[in-house]
């Protein structure tokens, strides 16, 4: 197969296929949802043995057991994902929206209409489940996809894929809405993410290696987060017990994922009342921490930070500590070293708390609350697509609007320009 | 002077003093803007000399003459110039304003803040005017904003920019919020898209040559537009006066704009009523019609259109003519020609004027309305940056709001995840 060809083939079937999904009515789009669940809860069992199949050769080639356990389906996963795409298909439709219509004193009407954004593609790792998850999310708004998953999930994702075309044509839906690409040759990414005339946006999914590589080859626009490097500032007007709650939960409800917060700033004025509760709770879970120099002077025990921990995001028992003289340095530290992903402040104080809102510059920030709630379905949005750090479009979890856009509508009756 | 340090340099402060103007508050951005307005009347005499030496200069390099016409200013146009900045400054402020705040079931308050970009970088050719215009809208929206005009307007941007900074200094926002590059040198254009780094957003406005060449090379995001090859299609169901106004406003209430109908499709069942006053109409204007095969046929005296004409944005009186069968064949060939600026339908059918308005995928779409009315100030945006044929963040005219970007807030009382 040449891959340039079969890409431009993917790539003009998918503009096509976007046509027709975009005019789809919300009653097809949700019947097409629905018919999807129920193909894949029908095949089941074919689900499983493809994904056996990647399992056997993932382990036959050595992949690392994480690797390996994102990769594996069961049948809670299974159900897990069928669950998803139903939800997706009660969510309400965005298309054809029409907002802040008003009168212009020239006497035509001017308001905006929300549209699909027409085709979509994602770049995605090991997990399967995102197969049916993100080809849901794309239909529910109204566009059409080409998803290009992890070779080692090619069995599992082509055997979703199959359920979902099957659905598809049920519906009178064209097939090629959701095209899961067929080949795991590498060239197809790299002709993916410059078909500027057939794909409008990319979006890739996974570690920062994959993501950093398509940022700088793509030509068309990327919607992405590269890293979470998430903070938790406690002020010294914090009230304690909630400041150790939010802290210990934001870092160890779990470690890997990119809401995670990775460093602890204290205002110097609360350090010595936070520190030994945070740290009792933080050695019982295991977590290591590593201190500037002013929290190794309260405990010389702990690994010294360096400045190289201020910059990583650990996705591991790890948390960097450090105290700072107040907010403004805390914010300081921020700017510096956020990923503009999830930062939050613990504070009583009213003023602070609306400073740190104001002017901290991350996707989410947040006050007396864990950052472990920055996600799509903590926000209401249903399910998301993926968290976006970038400024542009759409920021922080990116959910069925923000793979819409909106265009302007004039309604005049022959009015002309004078 | 080494470009690339002096870039860096530009950035840099660009980045600091982006987070000085994030947080002025509105009283101070619109005694900012004022005061720029007020700076620009004081300096008008050196503004007009400066132009007076950018004018000889090009008409001893021989620049054409519409490009001069361009870059000339004179008292009428420094005075517009003034007004449009004190136009922006009594805009809305639209940073810091808090939407969608809810209480979700875990008990955190979500909701998001319009925020600004941060830091935009405008490249431009000759209109001196664009140098205070796009400023006051970035100052407006709490950006900074890094400036780059045409090497034959370099001494009326850098009077312009002085004025500016005097301005800035004198209410006590940083000078480095605006900064117009002083060098003409085209390697700095290059460092400026690529600074992902300091730069959030690339607007570059001008012919298409100088569009095409920044997209293509740029890292930073950019909201463009390429072209504007605009349709009128005249439905049968149309009122033939409506329809006649409509068309004529749209192609000769100005050549040389993008939102001028470059295509008129008609519906082959009015043809032989709506043609006859339009060529009438049109030849009086002295525009030169290219005409379908089926137009030919009614009047044979016509250019015959190419396959070329179809694709073409005149910025000229001259109109391409198609005679199609109804609003499918107009929609399938505004689907192949369009450059998604702004098309036009004319109609009294209700069915129809709704689905050619759900279903042109273009940033602005209109019904019995001139194409004409696509612009920032008749949309009531007060100002605009430029038009977006994007998809991405901003589609059609952008003005204030454009220029920002919305982030999540989270505000609870000690909450955690469960």
């Amino acid at each position: 197969m040449n891959i340039s060809d079969y890409m431009q083939q993917v790539g003009k079937q998918a503009r096509d296929a976007s046509v027709e999904i975009a005019r789809a009515s919300s009653g097809d789009k949700q019947k097409a949802l629905l018919a999807i669940a129920d193909s894949l809860e029908a095949a089941s069992n074919d689900i499983q043995a493809a994904n056996d199949i990647d399992i056997k050769n993932a382990e036959a080639k050595g992949l690392a057991s994480a690797l390996v356990d994102r990769l594996a389906l069961n049948a809670e996963r299974i159900a897990g994902m069928i669950d998803g795409v139903r939800q997706i298909a009660g969510l309400s439709d965005p298309i054809g929206a029409i907002t802040d219509l008003e009168h212009r004193p020239s006497g035509i009407q001017v308001g905006k209409m929300r549209v699909p954004l027409g085709v979509i593609g994602i770049i995605y790792e090991s997990r399967p489940a995102v197969t049916a998850d993100a080809a849901a999310l794309c239909l529910k708004a109204g566009n059409a996809v080409i998803l290009r998953g992890g070779s080692e999930a090619i069995n599992s994702n082509q055997a979703i894929a199959k359920c979902i075309r099957q659905a598809l044509a049920q519906v009178g839906l064209p097939e090629t809405a959701v095209q899961v690409l067929e080949t795991t040759d590498r060239a197809a990414v790299g002709e993916l993410i410059t078909q500027t005339k057939y794909v409008d946006v990319i979006v890739p999914r996974g570690g920062k290696g994959l993501i950093e590589r398509i940022s700088n080859e793509a030509r068309v626009p990327v919607i992405k987060h590269l890293d979470g490097i998430c903070h938790t500032y406690i002020d010294d007007a914090a009230d304690v017990d909630k400041a150790v709650k939010v802290a210990v939960n934001a870092k160890t409800q779990r470690y890997g994922t990119c809401n995670t917060m990775e460093t602890l700033l204290i205002a110097e004025g609360i350090a010595e009342q936070v520190l030994p509760p945070l740290v009792k709770a933080y050695q019982a879970a295991g977590v290591e921490l590593r201190g500037c120099e002013q929290t190794l002077k309260l405990y010389p025990d702990l690994v010294a930070a360096t400045e190289e921990d201020w910059g990583t995001e650990y996705l591991a028992p790890i948390l960097s500590v450090k105290i700072v003289t107040d907010m403004q340095a805390a914010m300081a530290h921020i700017r510096e070293y956020s990923s503009q992903h999830t930062d939050v402040i613990v504070t009583e104080n009213w003023t602070r708390a609306q400073q740190f809102l104001a002017e901290v510059d991350s996707s989410s920030v947040m006050v007396n609350a864990s950052s472990r709630f920055a996600d799509g379905f903590e926000y209401g949005l249903g399910a998301e697509i993926g968290i976006s750090t970038d400024k542009i479009h759409a920021r922080g979890p990116v959910g069925v609007l923000g793979l819409t856009s909106q265009k302007y509508i004039v309604l005049g009756n022959g009015h002309i320009r004078g």
